[in-house]
């Protein structure tokens, strides 16, 4: 069942190998079938370089309950589910430790907007979650991680495409599972060019109004012309 | 028409990719062909892994209009084209996002010339434009942009290889399409040497005049002997 | 003898080189059969990529005296030693220079536990040990930085898993010689990811307690369900 | 003539661009014959991939006249013979603008012994050079910078092996060409970590001066044991 959405989240998790926002098992990507219900994931612990299409794992989106799959789904599974269900236009999510975001995560920063890189995907800064209470930490922690995310883009402006969580590192999002490991590409990106821009400029402030909007609505607005 | 320019600027692109300039397809070479009046540009939003000859686009260089190829010129053809008009020794321009120069421009700081690596290329800082207008911005996007770089060098001292456009990134240039892309290579290594030998010694003031002269001429000057 | 643990041995000492840890033969694995009462250790001064099998070299743990191997054991033996007969629990030990990590280590800081890619391997900061006296120093250097480890843990809250050694550089252990360079992979990846999240929060502080004991316990508590 | 010094040279050549310490042809490497008086180097501009031990340039010590090969000598061999005939042990000279180092040489700071991967192989701090002076720079400028390389050690305590040229890079050497790249690649890796050790600890202090000797004489003293 969903074969070709299997074979799309299988490629899109070994996609984050090849970009390098992965060590070890650290990552997994899902998508989304709106109309059965169904989000297909990557399982927990399995090796990348071992991984097939029979490894992934299907879950029913309103309840959580595995559908089909030998294996168990990644442990962020319900992180995955809560964005799916709050965010309709979501079709695939990435969740990575990828270096320069988990460090803003860490530092517990929102990534400031601070050159076309970031404006050509994101309408202003990735923010940066609040701390998660004891309760929601010692409670359906996986749920409440997406709900933590929910609340952060509760006044958003745009479609959001990202999100730190605080301490912890990213997840990023998109129209299916390949765009959302394009944006999780770009994400590490200007993650590592914001820690240093911000070394050289400590006082820096962000991108022009103007400009972000040109950027991002010459790639993304509905008169888009731009792709370098 | 113009195949071996189109060879070129074929092999220029792909080589930023090798250089590891560029993510995704962020980055695009022309080169001109001065007697015909005519640009070669990469084509817009093509893989770099997947670009062949025919899809290199020819431009008019005083219309901006696409006298061959079946795809779109990149979007920052303008940029190309104004800086060509602009400039009579330029063969080939390089634009790029590359990481440690486009931390710079974001950073809008000049990138001084702190050493001989600097020095045996670009012959004094390597400037950082003025923030755009809103009217620059709204209006003429591209073409703007490449206004903004000339008015940068208006009083300049040499012929200038490169520049940050401010909170977007570098352009290089050089007499054709591989030595713009050998000097936007040059360009991101100094960016990142800088990078940390200002953390070292913020109070950093600029190579000895003497020392800069001396390393740029033995290499560019008329009596250059040097070559490593 | 021991020709599974050699087998072990040897490729987690190779597994150094393809994870970046090691530059030259800056680094060492070794593994403990404790019934038997020996260890097999890498032999010193043989390149990673001639290294073979007839190399390992078995040192018998009480004693330090070699019972098998034509070569030299690393010299750093004494350290192993002087970890695995402290330590029950200790399986497998690496000592590298690795990049990141001896940059916390020359700075003389414990790794601060910033996050939850480090509260998934390691409960609380790493802690950097004091720095050496003249008379350890002189004295049978070896075997006394693992006796300054060891009085680093006295007070220990839970089994530790790596440690700093001051000026120096990582020790790494776990239940095999394979988990230990899994933990000193991550080690070198919390070590990086310390570094920059400083530079963005200088006055960061530690991870929230709850949400580092949640981290640590789903993956190795007893009711442990986590792995990505 | 010399074929055997030719193929160390050559193949010391290669390494840097496998160490990647090297950017296009940015960095060469000497050996001497003592005996016939004679050097062997890198030709001038001539890429890596490319070259060939006919391209070896053999080079009078004393009068620095070619006296075999095709190709110019480096012209950075008037700084190589300025070293060999002020110390009698060098058989290798590196000079690169390899990233880490080149950026404490653009800073025109010592590289401090912090740790000891340092001192493993460096006795004390790698010092940088003074700037040189207008008529240093507008004379005989290569032959020149190596008489202020030599001012640097001529009160140095044991022999050294690298030497940062303000402004510009690092010099390294060693018994033969092989050595003198294994030492440049070990600068290169300590410049890396000094730049964040420092980073972390502002305030840093050199490492204590037992260990700083314990770590070289055990490796270069006469009772020499460790190779880790």
């Amino acid at each position: 069942m969903l074969n070709s959405l299997k074979q799309q989240v299988l490629e899109a998790n070994l996609a984050l190998s090849q970009h390098q926002l992965v060590t070890f098992t650290w990552g997994n990507v899902s998508a989304v079938d709106r109309s059965a219900g169904l989000m297909v994931i990557k399982p927990s612990g399995v090796d990348y370089s071992a991984m097939t299409l029979e490894d992934m794992v299907v879950v029913e989106l309103a309840s959580g309950r595995r559908v089909e799959g030998r294996r168990k789904p990644s442990s962020d599974s319900d992180t995955h589910r809560a964005l799916y269900l709050a965010f309709e236009a979501l079709g695939g999510i990435v969740h990575t430790h990828s270096r320069h975001v988990t460090i803003w995560a860490q530092a517990g920063r929102d990534l400031p907007a601070w050159g076309t890189t970031h404006a050509d995907y994101f309408y202003g800064a990735v923010p940066c979650t609040r701390l998660m209470t004891d309760a929601e930490i010692n409670g359906r922690y996986e749920w409440e991680t997406g709900q933590v995310i929910i609340e952060t883009f509760r006044h958003w402006e745009l479609d959001p495409a990202a999100v730190l969580v605080n301490a912890h590192g990213p997840f990023a999002w998109g129209s299916d599972a390949k765009n959302a490991v394009h944006n999780a590409v770009v994400l590490e990106e200007i993650a590592y060019m914001g820690i240093f821009s911000h070394q050289l400029s400590p006082e820096l402030s962000a991108i022009q109004r103007s400009l972000l909007v040109k950027h991002y609505l010459r790639k993304h607005g509905k008169d888009a012309y731009y792709d370098q």
